[in-house]
């Protein structure tokens, strides 16, 4: 099966379902439109978060890095006056700078990926949407802004009145990534922010055309509980674009390339709403708190996806 | 004052010289030789040597590399089956990270090299020899290998038959080193290996013949104590190559560069044979276990150059 993942949430959810299926099964197909280079190191912080949640690095008091790391790599760099916003630790640059060795010799995202979460142990298969350059950018009240100048730098505060991806037309979907949706007996939309997580992942045109055809079931989950986000800036985000709230508002940015929907218990007019525009809902508590919390989901899904006609 | 310098050693000596010029009075040139790139990042040992001890970041329970330095970065890198002989700290990733980027926006080695020095308030000039790449490379018993591998990697085992400067004829002489050279009242060779760490800088023909027609006293301080290295494989390389050994050894190879030597006082043989070759010695306890130590040798290197007519 296929998850389309962001950062924190998409990697939570991959976890709960790496708990639940067979070894390799799951293949997770990670936004890269966050990415971006710090010092001539190229970054992939949801790729990296989804791989450190599944090898058991993660910090999990914050959600993303690596637990216990340091940081005197970033404070030599602030001693010689880089801008040091960006909070990468040291076994952070570790993996950062085997990224570019790798790459430089030729390697490919994908391939830097794949074989990051093999020496790393993680039982998923994780790939890029696209081994291109495509990057999210904001036009803001203060003006056009790379995605994580804007998420990290300038804490999410700049209205957003326009979102792009960049580079998305020019950008080749992973070879891999088109295989796994094209064979996914499941596709998983993760609770991920839709503007900043998952719509990158399906600006790429044959990932969305391939999705759309496909004849598994696809599942999408509510990355809003009662109008609010569990992590970062969606709602926020949403009432800046004056796009329509709520899991409702998120479940239609889905029409036509989702079946069904996991929304929270509470958001009974929501349900109503997604259920009136022919998408089938399940409705419980969604909130991942920890892996076991993330594993509890997981089974539930699995079991409203054979319900919708998929054999797990 | 100009000051040629490898690693321990001659950072050793800048320090004890720092201690008693004045402010800026010293220009420490640096063996680039011994650089070498891992994981496509340009590492330079001599020069971070000398800028970690004048900035008193140094570890010096091992005379390289950061005081308290965490190796969570090369963990990493092992982690993912890169090769991690070189032991490369987190700060020092910091700061290799931040010199292949500055590099990458167009800096030369000379800048970004007194950039650092100037933002960890060192109080010398620090330049490398040259800006164009210049590699020691050693024909062992192994084959060739690159200085690193030999030195670090291979720890010094090898025998070697023969040592190369790799670039050195094409290599243009660092204008700033060059200059502060013309302009010295006084040159000092540190107690560095000389085929490894001072003939590598003398390869460069322009700072050769600048210290050859320099009119200021030009003196020498012995790596050698009783015939062996105070560090590192000196005594054995001299061996290995068939080369003069001990103090008068070392002083026979600047013949035409030096006016003045220290030698430790026990050599008392290398002393007779050094000045029965026209240049004058200083006989002293030539030993720096500590900074202070290294600025008793200092005064008495700059007291010993007034008497070769210089006035500091």
């Amino acid at each position: 099966m296929v998850l389309l993942a962001g950062g924190v949430g998409g990697a939570r959810m991959a976890e709960g379902l790496v708990r639940v299926l067979p070894e390799g099964a799951l293949t997770v197909i990670a936004n890269i439109g966050d990415d971006d280079t710090f010092y001539g190191l190229l970054v992939c912080p949801d790729i990296d978060t989804i791989t450190y949640t599944l090898s058991d690095r993660i910090d999990r008091g914050q959600g993303w890095g690596v637990a216990n790391d340091t940081v005197n790599g970033l404070n030599v760099l602030r001693d010689l006056g880089a801008p040091v916003w960006m909070k990468l630790g040291d076994a952070d640059f570790g993996l950062h700078i085997w990224r570019n060795w790798r790459m430089s010799q030729g390697a490919s995202l994908s391939e830097v990926t794949e074989e990051c979460a093999a020496r790393f142990g993680v039982k998923a298969r994780i790939l890029p949407a696209t081994d291109d350059p495509l990057r999210t950018k904001l036009i803001t009240e203060k003006g056009l802004l790379d995605f994580q100048n804007w998420f990290v730098g300038e804490r999410c505060q700049p209205a957003v009145r326009e979102i792009r991806y960049v580079g998305a037309e020019a950008a080749a979907a992973s070879a891999a990534a088109l295989t796994a949706i094209k064979d996914a007996d499941l596709i998983v939309f993760a609770p991920s922010n839709p503007l900043l997580s998952l719509e990158p992942i399906l600006s790429v045109r044959a990932l969305r055309e391939t999705v759309a055809a496909s004849r598994a079931p696809r599942i999408g989950v509510s990355p809003l509980i009662g109008g609010k986000a569990v992590k970062g800036p969606l709602d926020k985000l949403l009432a800046d674009l004056g796009q329509p709230a709520g899991a409702a508002g998120v479940a239609a940015r889905y029409k036509g390339l989702i079946d069904g929907f996991l929304v929270d218990s509470g958001d009974v007019n929501d349900i109503v709403a997604i259920e009136a525009d022919g998408v089938k809902v399940h409705a419980t508590d969604i909130l991942m708190r920890d892996p076991v919390g993330a594993e509890r989901l997981a089974r539930e899904l699995l079991g409203f996806a054979a319900g919708l006609g998929v054999a797990e």
